[in-house]
């Protein structure tokens, strides 16, 4: 088992990483000094898999669990199912002390975190993702929320998790295409903060792709790593930390336009990391060589990296970009890169070099 | 004009109490190194009185402001309404920097608060209570929230305003239910932290009634400075920070039972406090003359201080204190005063006894 420590202050925790750490979830809370009654959240799709072992590790260890299932998919990350958790959890009598595991992929940690970070003024959770995009990125970091229509992640907090469990193992039921959209995270940080991490993508993508142990292991454990470092120094980005988004305004907007149904959150930001490379090499003079490689590494694994959009469409793109949390005195916060390896925060692009580095 | 600080660190913040500080609340927000754009919300009842005065004090301070109004009443302090900020901040393009505006009572300020909160995982916000009980009470201390069918302020989040402006000339347009209603939290800073506070009131009861502007900004700003002073103690309420829901447990549940339509919240912990004396005086040797002290001083100020209760109704009481936040391992959590100026926090009472104290 890896540990990557999360140091924040009081706000401090772990994320254990390696194989079957389900089963040891119950053990694993029994250290947290939390109350004995708690509520798995999870989705359609992850509770049939996991829920079991998970509240059977729990009542090992002498904790009452309830299991709250939520539809599966990101349009489940609404209001909607928040209030649907409230309702649940005070059916149940959750106290100040209770506690709630989040198990699934980002969509359920994002919403089961949030639910958290505003039940009672804030109960305890712990994350259990079982997605490599929430092992990666969702499940580290302490960024709640929910979509509005008007766009993803609008309502949210910054609420820490206890303790992030990373079972490798439950990453072998995940069906290909969610596998790879999680890469498209771990492409980032290569090239946002570590280009040995990138080159090694490039080398070992194969082995990643045919989800190896042991490749995984080191892999998961680097961008955690990584992840820790931005947010300790940042945790309520209000500067660095918004290195993170890289292809994230794109890519949130291509979600919000086509109302999160067509793309999986790693596909939208595959496209928008390929534009906002190409944009860089317009303004940053990232090298064309280096755009190459990354679009790439981003075909290999399997990603899209381009979409062809109508007039209107262009359109809708560029209201819901100015609707991204990050737009400050109407202009749209680009974070562009230098060199793989090395990002800058707070550039502006125009509309025109967007949609042009958009196009296949 | 008077200020007491509220020292939390770099979450510090001052509240401001005098006549006429309305029109200075734009030059106040100038101060505050916000974004130009800003929300008011206030209700119904408040809007039509103050909201032009506040919103053209921030126009001539350079402020761009939209006033979002809400429907009066506890009812208003759901998750729809919270939704429906949401949506009208959205629609209005707000943006990290901007803030929210607080006008109104103390519902509007948990609703607000909330808002602000949670909205693009929080921006700022600015309280400008319009009533008693949101002066001395909601508006300070940074408890924001809203209610669940299943119980009052159930959902919610510690956060901080950037600022708080009690200009006392709001409370004149008062009604006078909603005005005595307030001095059952006043009342309550006598019992729980302050005995001259409370032989104060015995005092100068009458000038208060008649909302004389030179005693009112004495009161207010000692109320304040005890609130600030606990809080700052203990922020999130993991102790001492208790004490200030002297009467709650029962007032809370009271509110819950009548679903927000009986009683207002200053009615209900008036009803409460007198309980918790009562059931302090068989627990805690409260002397019988002190229990008497408080019943009077609630009766003078025109509050309700006992509740006939039916079989059918003290089990629906019973039933909802026991979702209240206190409750700890099942056990509900009273505040009880040993004397006038000197409580304490985490007792246990029969429900037996509750109910007799209830009693006229």
């Amino acid at each position: 088992m890896r540990i990557v420590q999360v140091p924040l202050g009081s706000r401090s925790y772990p994320i254990k990483i390696g194989p079957s750490l389900l089963f040891r979830l119950g053990r694993e809370c029994t250290g947290l000094k939390l109350g004995r009654h708690c509520a798995i959240i999870s989705d359609s799709n992850v509770a049939p898999l996991f829920a079991e072992a998970a509240r059977r590790s729990l009542a090992k260890a002498g904790f009452i669990t309830e299991v709250f299932k939520v539809p599966a998919g990101e349009t489940a990350k609404s209001l909607k199912t928040v209030h649907f958790c409230y309702d649940q959890l005070a059916a149940h009598r959750m106290e100040r002390q209770s506690f709630i595991v989040a198990l699934g992929g980002g969509v359920v940690g994002d919403l089961a975190g949030f639910v958290a970070a505003t039940y009672l003024r804030g109960i305890a959770f712990v994350q259990v993702p079982t997605t490599l995009l929430a092992q990666v990125d969702s499940s580290v970091g302490g960024k709640v929320g929910v979509n509005l229509k008007a766009g993803k992640n609008l309502v949210g907090a910054f609420y820490q998790p206890r303790l992030v469990l990373c079972d490798l193992e439950t990453l072998r039921t995940l069906p290909q295409r969610e596998y790879r959209a999680g890469l498209a995270e771990v492409i980032k940080y290569g090239i946002i903060y570590d280009s040995e991490l990138f080159e090694r993508l490039e080398r070992e993508l194969p082995r990643l792709l045919r989800r190896e142990q042991k490749t995984l292991a080191a892999v998961v454990a680097r961008c955690c790593e990584i992840k820790a470092e931005v947010v300790r120094k940042d945790e309520t980005e209000s500067g660095r930390r918004a290195i993170l988004n890289f292809g994230h305004t794109v890519g949130h907007a291509l979600e919000t336009i086509s109302r999160y149904g067509r793309y999986l959150h790693g596909e939208a930001i595959s496209i928008g990391q390929v534009a906002a490379a190409r944009i860089s090499a317009c303004l940053m003079g990232l090298p064309d060589a280096q755009v190459q490689r990354i679009r790439t590494l981003f075909e290999r694994a399997g990603l899209p990296t381009s979409v062809h959009l109508s007039r209107g469409q262009q359109e809708k793109l560029d209201t819901a970009m100015r609707l991204d949390k990050k737009v400050r005195a109407g202009e749209v916060q680009f974070v562009l890169a230098r060199r793989i390896g090395k990002v800058v925060t707070g550039q502006k692009a125009p509309m025109k070099l967007v949609v042009r580095a958009l196009k296949p």
